[in-house]
């Protein structure tokens, strides 16, 4: 069974009370392509398979389910924990593995000009769909979220502490997936390929919802996956505003205590 | 000057009011070595110089201010906004490039057994020097600290969603130096670089506090340069605690209204 809460021992101040207390499980996956060890990244075990499918969806390796043969966890005695996921891609499909070497979390740092944020966001302009937009998003609904999504997390109830990412149906206003994760960059993994797995990508019907704040790579996957709406609990950064402005992507930033910011 | 806060327009809900308000500068910053690109990390610009330095130390790749020739920006007419770092080793300190490319984020995943927890954390353990230990915490001491770091926040003043880390003197109380940045694990290389760069490492005299969440590579970087004690004002991850339990680190975590959990 996939343990994603762990019991420690904890002394409580100021009471001084030793007591048994939940923290959230992180363990590290190794992602391989082909047999060959691509990257680690350090996640709460569970979902591994959607987060691996949903990291090559929104890293742009795969746009769809027929560009993967099989995904599946390498049983390996040496590694007692399951934590190793090998990919099999179908033919014609190819990883730049360079580009996850020297720039793993800057996927899209322009070479052309060093680093610089304008041509970085010029570049992922470039390389995604155009967005088709969507409905303009009711202030009441969108601030209702954030509690439905608290309601969805048995993880954080047992710690405290994790990240989680949820998409509600933007017609439907229904729920339609939440994972948790310790890295919120996986937890976006995780729905965005929940959605690859069921074969319904891109996300063009659904508002992405964050624990946390939304930095500049949450919004380039939401927007390599399609996604016309993202809303994060805390607060964007200066490059996650100007990604979401030149993309015609909703942002909608501190979505708590009944108010909520939007930006472009 | 270096820009922290930019001022974006943004719609406020519900008096649906237009303002101006503060979002967090986020812009990538390239480190090479020996004018070769090593890695690049989003991170909040100032301070970039102690980044560099202290990402290099947090990651093993420096002991001490001797092992560096220099670090300096690059002057880029394609890259008005300086961001890029180069350093130059002295005769002797090499940096293995692989470990980087393949396992950035994990840096001493154990290739002996996959991956595993377990096996990494024995293998950090094997290759940090033995912690002295520290004087006990006060724990009312320790619970002013979040309102100390908090008061010396400028960045979060003005955008509400930031990092930071700080460094407090375990026998006089003082505060030492804070950093913010919108990455949890830049803030600390950036308090700990600064250290580095004052030529006063390891920082055995000191508690490190972070304003977000203690996961394994936050522990690792601190006890990389044998920070005895850690405080998190958010929760502690499940191999945070083993690393902290193995090494004899001091582990704090949910430091906030007027309560915490000592762990180990």
């Amino acid at each position: 069974m996939t343990e994603r809460t762990r019991f420690v021992s904890v002394t409580r101040h100021p009471s001084e009370q030793v007591e048994s207390d939940g923290v959230a499980v992180e363990e590290p996956l190794e992602i391989r392509v082909e047999g060959r060890g691509l990257v680690v990244t350090m996640r709460t075990p569970g979902d591994d398979i959607e987060l691996v499918t949903g990291f090559l969806y929104s890293e742009g390796v795969i746009d769809s389910l027929d560009d993967l043969v099989a995904v599946a966890k390498v049983h390996n005695p040496l590694d007692p924990q399951d934590n190793t996921v090998d990919v099999r891609l179908s033919p014609g499909v190819s990883i730049d593995e360079g580009r996850f070497a020297s720039a793993q979390r800057t996927l899209f740092a322009s070479s052309a000009c060093g680093v610089c944020g304008k041509a970085t966001i010029e570049q992922v302009i470039k390389s995604v769909p155009k967005l088709e937009g969507c409905a303009a998003i009711d202030g009441d609904w969108l601030l209702s979220l954030p509690e439905r999504m608290r309601h969805a997390q048995p993880t954080f109830d047992a710690t405290g502490g994790i990240h989680a990412a949820a998409l509600f149906d933007i017609k439907t206003g229904q729920m339609e997936v939440l994972r948790e994760d310790i890295g919120r960059h996986n937890a976006v993994d995780k729905v965005l390929g929940w959605r690859m797995r069921q074969d319904r990508v891109p996300v063009d019907d659904a508002i992405l919802l964050v624990s946390g704040r939304a930095g500049f790579e949450i919004i380039q996957k939401a927007l390599i996956a399609g996604v016309p709406a993202v809303a994060a609990i805390g607060a964007p950064s200066s490059m996650a505003v100007q990604l979401a402005e030149e993309a015609g992507m909703q942002l909608f930033g501190f979505v708590r205590e009944r108010r909520f910011n939007r930006y472009c």
